[in-house]
């Protein structure tokens, strides 16, 4: 499994979903073609997925928002008879590498929390219509739905075999969100997850695992019913889609890429990769008609959407780059104008979209295994959202005052409204909240500073930046900073950045990416799972995987 | 490293640690004992420590809890020069097991909050007066302790050198402690983590490493003016204490433990253990008098001290035998009333104490890594504290009316107000709230049950027990469960049952044991830290782990 892996898709190229678009309400089967793996050696049998049906569905959630405004009630359906869907492929992840792994949990996770939470930030409502098995990685997409529909017939059962038949977890956020989301009795939750089996009918409702079970002879006719109710509840403002265009996106054959507002500099004998942002190349849209003729070649939109696809571009493909360094270049007054045009119109759908696929962007930043470091450079423009990044970075770097030779102009941070709420953390606090947890007064006092650019010395004493250096220094100092950062163990760096990113409050989503993606990490890693004689391993054999039955 | 572990100890044993008392202050010195290590090949030097170490530290403050009720303030110290603390004995983990690292770690972590939570249960608060160099565990330790001071000379340092020296986590509370009890700002304590030499003097306190730095002229008299204006400051009620004397227990050739109350049968063909609770063998005291007159004999607190024992002695020396069945027996009147004794008693130091410890007794019960099954027999006493036992374990069965042959009375679970408040949770919630999370009316409705036995039907329509079975049936559904969880991947059910037991709120414990310990123990697997070039291997011969580059 070491393909190049594309982010980029489009409905003329899906062969694993098809949505039906019908007003207010969108129909979206699942519809696993089973010669369609990203790799060779499995077939998707069962409406069983791998990562490319994963890629496939966010790209529907995410055009679901920008495309399709009009739509307030997403049917998640299967195209199938009889399965709803089996879950991740088996022989996929018992051929995986460990990394593939971990990675492929990670996105399919961050597009589950996406459109579960469609309907908070854009009223955007998820209903899983569960017929026939829906089992593991299924559960947990109808788990990540808004409302869980169930049919009653012989053959219909949610499960999450995971531990008896495969020896892992159901990491996909199903242990977290059976406990915290639908809050099953522990007890009881402890049985279902027992049950390679599953659980039918009237008991899945008792136990809380599904919203509502229908007989299966009403039940077509009770999902659209529900879908309508649903649909007619929400005051979701209209609005007509913008084309989420093809990215323009050159890879060069070092791996470097080049998008219109984003460069991906790629360093691989010291293991690092530069990732700059570049500001507004062109001027702030004069009205909400003019951002919308924009369609997603406005700055903003096309900046995250660069961003983003760097990100997973990086995480997937260039794993032995462990050190991403961030920089920005352009005009601070003219990220903060844009910004402020969204944020002043976020009433508008657009802007509304725009400012949440930024919260979005940040938080998969966020949740990167690997070492972030922010350079603040002459002629750089971390104001506003853009400067988020210098505190979802694990530290940062700052010029401080004039350099020989560099005309650009000296290096500044400047705050804005933005960094006081639209772009929470998995922790539901801002990244300003997070960094002065000690002292929430400190957050108070920062706001008194909105607009005005900071020097280092402003910056420093602001405590918005970790080191400040000067033209004599600073080149010595990245240096040594990153060759140290470049020679430590991997693991151990990815364990404690999960841990120092996140103080604070814990949310459904921390733990999921926090606690239990570790201990699915763990058990990847133990032989009961994917040693020769593994679960994973024998899985279809007709024999069970060989354990070391020692307790840790 | 395969030797029985024996948890008991008292001060005539201790090789590690010694203890003046002074009145309300304790000062309490750490002296490593480098030939004193719990196994063979490995020196204990710069008071580096193993689990041996950590048990006496445990008796320790255990010991200061129930013998000397009148100190208020504990100052720990290092017994040596130039040195406080060097952490966890590196030879030591680069030998062991991962099971072993992983037991060793738990309890450990159990130990601080043990030490930590003195000053909020029992106002005794630690004070870690450091001197020397303070590093990995031994930072730990102090910032366990409730208050941090710090001398200001040349080699004094607090350090996290565990990520750039040995590729593996600060796992003892250490990150999360970091974060959420010091709240030091994120990027602050990423650079602090990656720092070999760690931070010392006035960088330290302004980090928020450390609470008070101090001169090294001033440091002795400043600490002692510090104990004395805590000690001060402290309303807690003197009181003579009582001698924890040793256990009475006899181990089987078999593994089987028998203790007064307490008996652990060990099935190894079946891989389960069964451990079976006492009730009462003696009244209710008659006064607070009769009460301290029987010291450590009083039944609620010699069935603590057994139970603790047990629980420890199957964690660290039974690893094969993954289900822990627990079983009383007894009168549930009795039980009852040696409980509302104590409850209604609670101003007084001794009964507070043993209510504390049945709330730290089942804290380790919460997070011990076997599959926990209670059975409901006749006979039995699930009432008030010994039911939580119910709702700690992952689920539970319970007999359904009379049974032929039996004359034992019937199966009844009695709820009291000691289920609704003395022994919460790591999530600083009941058992109870935590097990109706989705409906906090339930539990304000088993308030009207408080002192009503109920019966299976009962029990079963409340939602105490997970399953009622009657004499038919009972037999061959616990076989077929047993049977059946004995069978699967103990990793995998570690992972489930840790991930399932913790629903709700999560508090600095919670993340220590579900987080930290995680990714933790995902780091303990992997190649960079515990292969045969990995970090840990090699520490000491002057050559770096050998790692493999790939970011997960």
């Amino acid at each position: 499994m070491t393909k190049r892996i594309d982010f980029q898709t489009d409905p003329s190229r899906y062969r694993h979903w098809r949505v039906d678009y019908d007003g207010a309400i969108a129909n979206l089967y699942m519809d696993v073609d089973e010669n369609g793996g990203l790799f060779d050696g499995y077939q998707l049998k069962l409406n069983s997925y791998d990562l490319g049906v994963d890629i496939e569905l966010a790209d529907v959630v995410q055009r679901m928002r920008f495309e399709h405004p009009e739509v307030k009630v997403v049917v998640m359906r299967s195209g199938k008879d009889k399965v709803f869907c089996a879950g991740a492929n088996i022989r996929m992840l018992g051929g995986a590498t460990h990394a593939h792994k971990v990675n492929f949990c990670k996105f399919t996770n961050e597009t589950r929390n996406t459109f579960e939470a469609a309907e908070r930030d854009s009223g955007q409502k998820y209903i899983a219509a569960v017929k026939g098995a829906c089992a593991g990685g299924g559960y947990e997409l109808a788990l990540a739905c808004n409302h869980i529909m169930l049919t009653d017939d012989s053959s219909t059962t949610v499960a999450l075999p995971e531990v008896p038949l495969l020896a892992v977890l159901p990491g996909t956020g199903g242990l977290t969100r059976v406990t915290d989301k639908r809050k099953v009795r522990r007890d009881l939750a402890d049985v279902f997850c027992s049950l390679e089996e599953g659980v039918k009918g009237k008991r899945a409702k008792d136990w809380r695992l599904v919203d509502e079970v229908i007989a299966n002879s009403k039940f077509d006719a009770t999902v659209a019913e529900r879908a309508q109710e649903f649909a007619a509840a929400s005051d979701k403002p209209a609005g007509t889609g913008i084309a989420l265009t093809p990215l323009q996106k050159t890879i060069g054959e070092d791996g470097s890429i080049q998008y219109s507002l984003v460069e991906v500099a790629v360093d691989r004998a010291a293991r690092k990769v530069t990732v700059t942002l570049n500001g507004p190349d062109q001027p702030v849209p004069a009205s909400l008609d003019a951002l919308h003729g924009q369609g997603d070649q406005g700055w903003m939109l096309r900046l995250a959407r660069e961003f983003d696809d760097a990100i997973l571009e990086l995480r997937l493909n260039e794993m032995d780059l462990g050190l991403m360094v961030f920089r920005t270049q352009g005009d601070p007054a003219a990220v903060l104008a844009h910004e402020a045009f969204l944020l002043d119109n976020s009433g508008d759908w657009l802007a509304r979209e725009i400012l949440q696929y930024w919260k979005r962007v940040l938080k998969r930043v966020d949740v990167t295994s690997r070492s972030l470091v922010a350079l603040v450079e002459s002629g750089s423009c971390y104001a506003g959202f853009l400067a988020e990044l210098l505190w979802a970075s694990d530290r940062s770097y700052m010029m401080d005052g004039e350099f020989e030779g560099d005309n650009r102009p000296v290096a500044t941070v400047t705050l804005s409204a933005g960094n006081f709420g639209p772009f929470p953390m998995g922790n539901d606090l801002t990244r300003l909240q997070t960094r002065f947890l000690a002292e929430p007064e400190a957050v108070e006092v920062l706001k008194g500073r909105i607009g005005t650019p900071m020097q280092a010395d402003e910056a420093m004493e602001a405590g918005l930046v970790t080191y400040a250096y000067d033209d004599i220094d600073w080149d010595d100092e990245i240096r040594i900073f990153m060759e140290e950062r470049a020679s430590f163990s991997p693991d151990a760096m990815t364990g404690m950045e999960a841990n120092l990113r996140f103080a604070g409050p814990e949310t459904m989503e921390t733990r999921i990416f926090g606690r239990l993606t570790a201990w699915q990490n763990w058990i990847f890693n133990r032989p009961n799972a994917t040693g020769k004689d593994g679960a994973l391993q024998r899985y279809g054999t007709g024999v069970r995987g060989d354990y070391n039955m020692q307790r840790v």
